[in-house]
């Protein structure tokens, strides 16, 4: 086995590379000819955002989507027999929270070196900055979209986050952040409190730690922005 | 308020700056001079290493650690009235798994802007390389040391793994970390797949997934090494 996995960072949003992805990744990149990528036009333009020099032409793109077959995905990985192989998800990290973990496991259960790179996470950043527990912290994902299902999910992690000390994590399509916000207000007991971090790592970016209750009256549209929620109810 | 409150993460061990630090962060860490640090030596010689020209002795530096009161922490948030100031942790993120969290639980309380950066975190970069789900995930800190609280406590992560879908995450005691490899073997079950992942962004780094049951007969060393656990039982 000659190469490598190298799971590749992105930027998350508008911002320079200087300012989330290291130097020697940056010159890690153009080394690799073998990409799997969540989508090609994307990764192409990041590519040239991170070297303008990559002839972009010389290299082999393999696509990986919620259609692409384990079969399919364990043929992607036949070039790491002569190659480094680089995946590239749509924003930030790969295998957190995209389809780049399906291509991971298969890649242990065939003995390839795995290697994470750094870059920005916005579960992780927003963890950071939230002031929240980070001893102990779960990442939930999308909450239910029906109304009843999802009001008993925010109640049950509510009170999870005060019975084990655990801090909630979780996003929303963006277009739904605003109806987010009125559910958590509208569930969440009032001392817990809630951290919104929208646009992290842009110019526009905006990390906020309140009680519910002092969201209620807050003027602030999340509508169509990238933004992650985070829980707390202390003791 | 003039300043803003700057998480600034550190190399996992002795790994070059460039390999883990954006550029972008390297030079705005020389203009910050007032830093919250759990420990002052090390704090210094990180900064000598992002950039030898940093004259240390005209920096100032708040010791923070577990006997830090919640009074002093806030003295040491005064200094934001006119100066940037920057955390500094013993290794990796700010604010996740260290007592960075106080700090910045107490900027938002005094309307302080918190600054999450870019670096390396050995929980994020052992989940991206696990395979495991990183739609759902939990990192659960340190596992209770005495014997039976430990044997539950694993079997109970194992369980919630599997009815839950989500990857389990822990840490140990570097010089415990081969008794906690045992203690896995004879708790989860045997199709639970564990994933070892030891000096992170080293030359020596290690991450393997494996089932539990093909751990067993592995020779691995883990004594005192960074090290972090995940698991997961599939259904």
């Amino acid at each position: 086995m000659k190469g490598k996995l190298y799971l590749i960072p992105t930027t998350l949003g508008d911002t320079s590379i200087n300012q989330v992805i290291p130097q020697d990744i940056q010159e890690l990149i153009p080394t690799i000819k073998h990409f799997i990528v969540e989508n090609i036009r994307t990764a192409r333009r990041y590519l040239k955002k991170v070297n303008s020099a990559i002839d972009i032409d010389e290299l082999r793109f393999y696509e990986l989507n919620k259609h692409s077959s384990p079969n399919e995905i364990s043929g992607y990985l036949n070039a790491i027999k002569d190659f480094d192989i680089g995946i590239i998800s749509e924003a930030g990290c790969p295998g957190v929270a995209d389809p780049g973990a399906d291509v991971v496991k298969l890649a242990h259960e065939k003995n390839i070196q795995v290697v994470p790179l750094v870059g920005p996470s916005s579960i992780l950043m927003s963890l950071m900055a939230s002031g929240f527990n980070g001893q102990n912290f779960a990442f939930n994902g999308y909450l239910p979209i029906k109304s009843n299902e999802r009001a008993k999910k925010i109640k049950q992690l509510d009170s999870r986050s005060l019975s084990e000390n655990q801090t909630q994590i979780f996003i929303e399509a963006p277009y739904r952040n605003n109806k987010l916000v009125e559910d958590l207000i509208a569930n969440c007991s009032g001392g817990t409190k809630l951290c919104i971090a929208v646009d992290i790592t842009m110019e526009s970016e905006f990390i906020k730690t309140l009680p519910v209750k002092a969201w209620k009256g807050m003027d602030i549209d999340l509508h169509k922005k990238p933004a992650i929620f985070l829980m707390h109810r202390e003791k």
